[in-house]
C-alpha cells in the first residue's frame, strides 16, 4: 500500500501522456454504443478525460481516429476470441472453439454493444469509404476463419464430403451474429444458449454419421 | 399525353398538401440508409421537396416523426411480407412462405438498407426510449409469426414432436437476418440463396422422417 500522505508529492503523470492505446480501447468500447460515426473527438476526449487539443495530438482527423479504433478492436478481438480458439487443433474442435470463444466474448461483455464489427458494419453498411472497407475486410477475415476451420474439419473426416465449407461457415456465422443481436437487444444469456444448440444441431447434421 | 402548353396553366397542387403517407414512406426508406436517428426533419424535408415548416405541420417533434415512420414501415412490411405469407395454409407451407417472402422483399429492395427493423434495431439497440421499444416490439412480432408457424407445423406433424418451436424460430430468423446483413453489405443475391439452403437443411433435420 502506498502511504496516503505521499500521494500529493508524487508527480501526476501528464494527462497528455496517456497512451494512444488507452484512448483507442475506450474508443472501441464507445463505438459499439454511440456508433463509429458518433465517435467525435469531443465525445471521446470527455470519456477519457483529455482536452480536445490533447486528443488532436494523437489523431488529426475523425477518419484517422475511426480507422485506428477499428485496428484496436481487431487486436482485442484476436486476443479474446481468435487466439484462444486457434489453440484447439485444426478440425471440428477448432470449429467448435471459434464458435464457443465468440459466444463467450459476448457473455463477458468485452464490448458493451456486443460484437464490435457487427455493430460497425450495421451502422455504416450504406456509407462507402475507407472505414467501411476496413470494417468489412475484418468481417470477411472472421468469416474466413470459420470457413478454413470447416474445410479442415472436412479434411479430417468430421464433415460429410459433399458439404460446402462456405455454406457451413455461413450457417455458423448466422447463428453467432443473430445471438449477438439478440443478446445486445435483450441482455439475456439464454439467447447464447440457443445459438449453442443451433450450432450443435448443424454440426450433427453435417457429420458423416448424421 | 398532356399537352405541354397547358402545364403552366394547371394549378400545381400545394406542396403542403402532399400526404403524410407519402412523406412517411420516404422517411421509412431514408431511415434504412441514414439511420432513424439521422432522420432529421431538415433532411426529410429536402428529400420530399417540402419546407421544414411544411413538414413541421405534420410532425411536431423528431420523436413523433420517428414513431410514425416505424408504423409506416410496419404497414409496408405487412403488405410485402406477412400478408402474402399468410395466404399459405398454416403448417410447414406457412413456415416456408414466411421465409420466402422475407427473402423476396430483400431481393426486391423494398427498403434500400434491407430489413427496416433490423436496420433500426442495430442502430438504436443501446438507446432506450419509445422509438427503441416500438421497434423491438415489432421485431418480436415478426419472431412470433415464425414461432406460431413452427408450432402449427409441429401440430400438423411436419416437425418432430420433441423439437422446440421457439428454437426453430430462432434458427430461421438467424438465417433470414444474416442473409439481410450480407445482402445489404455486398448486394450479392447469392447470399439469399445460402439462406434458402440453410433453411431447407433445417426443415429437413426437424422433419419426422429426418
Amino acid at each position: 500500500m502506498t502511504e496516503p500522505g505521499t500521494l500529493s508529492s508524487v508527480p501526476t503523470p501528464s494527462k497528455e501522456a496517456r497512451s494512444r492505446d488507452t484512448i483507442l480501447r475506450e474508443a472501441a468500447r464507445l463505438a459499439t454504443v454511440e456508433g463509429i460515426e458518433g465517435l467525435s473527438i469531443a465525445r471521446l476526449a470527455a470519456a477519457v478525460g483529455l482536452s480536445k487539443s490533447g486528443l488532436f495530438a494523437h489523431f488529426r482527423s475523425k477518419e484517422e481516429l475511426q480507422l485506428a479504433t477499428i485496428e484496436t478492436a481487431d487486436r482485442i478481438f484476436r486476443a479474446e476470441v481468435i487466439d484462444p480458439a486457434l489453440q484447439a487443433p485444426p478440425g471440428i474442435a477448432r470449429v467448435r472453439a471459434l464458435c464457443d470463444e465468440f459466444l463467450a466474448h459476448l457473455e463477458r461483455d468485452v464490448f458493451p454493444g456486443g460484437c464490435f464489427f457487427a455493430s460497425v458494419v450495421a451502422e455504416i453498411d450504406t456509407h462507402p469509404g475507407p472505414v467501411h472497407d476496413r470494417a468489412l475486410a475484418l468481417v470477411a477475415d472472421w468469416f474466413g476463419q470459420l470457413e478454413t476451420a470447416a474445410r479442415e474439419a472436412q479434411a479430417e473426416g468430421s464433415v460429410k464430403s459433399d458439404e460446402d465449407a462456405t455454406q457451413i461457415a455461413f450457417e455458423l456465422d448466422a447463428h453467432l451474429l443473430f445471438a449477438n443481436a439478440q443478446y445486445v437487444a435483450g441482455g439475456d444469456p439464454a439467447t447464447l444458449d440457443r445459438a449453442r444448440r443451433a450450432i450443435e444441431r448443424l454440426l450433427n447434421s453435417i457429420a458423416p454419421s448424421g
